[in-house]
């Protein structure tokens, strides 16, 4: 199966579990429909398939990764909504559609953001409680060290800190790692944990994920110069306007894409003594190749 | 000892722990700053003192209740920084002070506010994973949900909802009792599940949870209307500035006292087969008798 076939049917699983997680209610509307708006609106779900190709490689029951792989995806989600915010990025558009607070307005903007936090800490609960098995009981711990001050509000945090100063590279490393690389490798971390990985596959996973964030990052960047806004859907060069410290403002383009594809070669070379490997491998690749 | 003494001794526990909980970090100066600013701003400590009076009242060693009752009071605060947002409530004064996005603005506001919640869960998930009692699961289950679209952030959009439009009293109710009451209700039933209470005695203790809560918000819209500025922290006469709905709007000042008594006595009388219930009767009689 190629990549993107297996990509979709990946989305599909975990669209259809988005669904049932969180489906339409008629108790509070705006609040169903604001958080609903941004979880179904255009995103790739690299996270949770993330989550669901360590079970794939390793061998698992789908089932039980979903609930981490859906709460991930919310979290993720929550973070676009938030930094879309005018007291934050105040972006208008993401992927391509008016961002949340343009179209419900900055208080359900909030709000909706809080819930899906919140409703992705009640998922794993739920399981926890049904299933009190450790390894349930670490993936969700897992996630929310990675989603915390330590990991992705940190790097919120220090990307709003160097707003309009001057950032180091070294800064600028740390700030995607937690930023971006936390969540990537908490997607990965948990699908090991809940595989019941051995602590040395669970490393070699886990930097994996590292290699495969930072990329991603420095891809990001590098499609903001070299894309479309028709491809991108949201502006191009908005970095560059909003005088954002990026991977190609410091190392320029050529030597972004360099970096970057080492990064990926490092990573395939890490995973390569993993039978089943090959999905890992495309998506190494991808994650450079993207056009969006 | 008097009831004023034993808040006090509380309350010291409980900053106490705070403290330990989230001591001030060099690493992203600003936001810690700004999580401890809101967290240290002069709360009562109801909701985690509530807690703690479980674990007075059916014994229990109150170690293992303050990593609840202070998640607790993390979610509490982070809901008081949201809601006084300039796209939600917009208030400029919180306790007497200037609210959280007045000092440290409205990014770092909005960031300060998911990181005390998740900081919640890093809590509560670092308890689970020490001592995966069943107790323990139960008392974040209780929590997440309480403080979720079930509870209150559901209650949330309810108020969001309802400005400047006609809310029915029934609705008026279970804004409250999901915006407020939720989250007093589940530091009681933490408690409860922490100290293996029997399903009658949480019952019970829930119940009074929901009758106390309830006086609660009764007494604040009193005393938005009858106390001063200095005492209340905050200017008096801010609902109906806000044209918001209260339950001094709807029933009269003099019907809202008689409803917060009768309340108060049904909790008291609720309460009354519990030995050692002496504290939870006078802080019942303390929540309508408060000055701020």
């Amino acid at each position: 199966m190629s990549l993107m076939d297996y990509l979709n049917i990946k989305k599909k699983i975990i669209d259809n579990y988005l669904n049932i997680l969180l489906p339409y209610s008629t108790s509070e509307p705006v609040i169903y429909e604001a958080m609903r708006y941004s979880l179904f609106c255009g995103g790739k779900r690299i996270r949770p398939i993330l989550c669901l190709m360590v079970c794939d490689m390793l061998g698992g029951n789908e089932d039980e990764f979903l609930p981490f792989a859906c709460s991930i995806e919310m979290i993720h989600t929550y973070s676009l909504i938030h930094d879309d915010l005018p007291g934050m990025d105040n972006d208008d558009f993401r992927r391509g559609n008016p961002s949340n607070h343009k179209v419900y307005g900055e208080g359900y903007a909030i709000l909706a953001g809080d819930a899906l936090l919140n409703k992705a800490f009640e998922i794993m609960m739920t399981t926890i409680t049904n299933t009190p098995e450790s390894r349930f009981i670490h993936a969700t711990k897992e996630i929310c060290t990675a989603s915390g001050l330590n990991g992705m509000i940190g790097g919120q945090a220090i990307d709003l800190y160097y707003e309009n100063k001057h950032i180091s590279a070294d800064m600028l490393d740390r700030m995607h790692e937690q930023k971006t690389g936390a969540l990537i490798c908490a997607s990965l971390n948990s699908g090991s944990l809940i595989a019941n990985a051995t602590y040395e596959d669970f490393k070699i996973i886990s930097n994996f994920g590292k290699l495969i964030g930072k990329a991603f990052q420095i891809t990001d960047d590098i499609l903001d110069i070299t894309s479309t806004t028709e491809k991108l859907g949201k502006p191009v060069g908005s970095d560059k306007e909003k005088q954002k410290s990026t991977y190609v403002s410091f190392y320029g383009l050529e030597e972004s894409k360099v970096l970057a594809n080492k990064l990926i070669d490092d990573a395939k070379t890490l995973i390569s003594p993993f039978p089943n490997n090959q999905k890992f491998i495309e998506l190494a690749d991808y994650i450079i190749n993207r056009e969006k």
